[in-house]
C-alpha cells in the first residue's frame, strides 16, 4: 500500500512510520518535516498535499495541536485553535483526500483518552477528541466507495511522560509503538467507524 | 428554584417549562421569543442576558441548530455553523452563566441520539453532539463552588417526526414531555459530568 502519514516526524508519527513502513510504501507529511509539507489548518495547504503525493491507499493523522488551559482560562480563541486544529484538520483531510484515495481506502484518525476520561485542564482537549469519535462514526457511514475511516484513542504516551506526565497523574502510559499498532489494525484491517482505545 | 430556560418556545423548551415551571420560577430565553433575548452565537448577548436575569440555581438549553446536509455537500461553513451554535453557544453559558449561579447550581444541556448512532446527513450533528458530551464530562471536574454540568441526548423528538422522521426511519421516537423528564433529573438532582440518554 501507498499511505500518507500526517504528523510523521512526531512522537507518535515517527512510530506508525515504524510500523507501517516495514511493510508499505511512506509518504510522510508535517508542518515544518516530511516529504511533503502540510498545514493542517488550511483547506488550501491539505489540496495541495494531495495533489502532491498522487493516489494512495490510505491516509494517517498522527497530528493536531489543542491548548491546555484550566476550564476558567479557556477563551474562544482557545477552543477555536484546537478546532480548527486537531479537529477541523482532519475534516479537511477526508474532503480533500477522499478524492485521491483507492477503492476500500481508508483514513486513520487520532483521538484520545480524554475524550472519555477527563484530567483538569484538558477541557478543550476533551471536547476536539469527542468531536473526531462521533464524527468518524458518521463519516463511516456515508463514504462511497468502499472508503473506511476509523480513529485511535490512546492514553498519554510513555515517551511524552516528561511533558504530559504533570497532567495524566495515575494513568498508565503506552509506548508509541503500543499506540502505532492500533493504526495498522484500522489501516491493514477492513472496519470501519471504529475507535481503537490504546489504554 | 429560578431557572433560566434557553431555547423556551422551541418544541423540546416548551415541555421542559412545562415540567420545572410547576414547582420553580421559570425565566425564558430565546432568539425571538421569552422574557430575555439571546442569540448563543454571539458572547456579548450571553452576557448581557445573565446581566438582565439576575442571580439563578439553573441554567437549561434546550437550543441549538446544526445544519443536516449529506457528508459529501458539508463545508467547512457548514461545520462552523454547528460548531458556534449549539457548541459553542452552550459553552458560552457557562463561560458567561457560572458567575450567575448561586453555589451548588446546575448547568443542563441538549446534545442528542446521534452522538451515538449516525444517521445520513447527519455527519455534522454527530460531530457538535459528541463535542458537547465530552466537554461536558470535563468541565465537571473543573467547575467551582459545587457547580455541576449534565447533557440530555433525546432520540427524535414524537412531535418533530413530520419533518425529521425521513431522517430517523427505524428510529423510535420519544415524546418532548418524556425527554423533559432528563432535564428535571439534572436540575432536581445532584450528579453531575453525566449524559442523560432518552431512547
Amino acid at each position: 500500500m501507498k499511505i500518507l502519514i500526517v504528523g510523521a516526524g512526531g512522537t507518535l508519527g515517527r512510530a506508525v512510520v515504524a510500523e507501517l513502513g516495514s511493510r508499505h510504501e511512506i509518504v510522510s507529511a508535517g508542518r515544518s518535516h516530511g516529504d511533503v509539507r502540510v498545514d493542517l489548518r488550511d483547506a488550501a495547504s491539505v489540496e495541495a498535499m494531495f495533489r502532491d503525493v498522487g493516489m494512495l491507499d490510505a491516509v494517517v493523522c498522527a497530528a493536531g495541536a489543542v491548548p491546555f488551559k484550566p476550564l476558567a482560562e479557556l477563551t474562544e480563541a482557545d477552543y477555536l485553535a484546537g478546532l480548527q486544529d486537531k479537529l477541523l484538520g482532519q475534516v479537511r483531510l477526508v474532503r480533500a483526500g477522499e478524492h485521491h484515495l483507492r477503492d476500500d481506502g481508508s483514513f486513520t484518525f487520532i483521538t484520545g483518552i480524554l475524550a472519555e476520561q477527563p484530567i483538569v485542564a484538558g477541557a478543550c482537549a476533551s471536547l476536539v477528541n469527542g468531536a473526531i469519535e462521533a464524527w468518524v462514526r458518521a463519516a463511516a457511514i456515508e463514504l462511497p466507495r468502499g472508503l473506511r475511516i476509523n480513529a485511535v484513542s490512546p492514553t498519554v504516551l510513555t515517551e511524552s511522560m516528561e511533558g504530559y506526565g504533570p497532567y495524566f497523574r495515575g494513568f498508565a502510559p503506552v509506548t508509541a509503538a503500543r499506540a502505532a499498532l492500533a493504526f495498522s489494525r484500522s489501516v491493514e484491517g477492513r472496519q470501519t467507524g471504529q475507535v481503537y482505545t490504546v489504554w
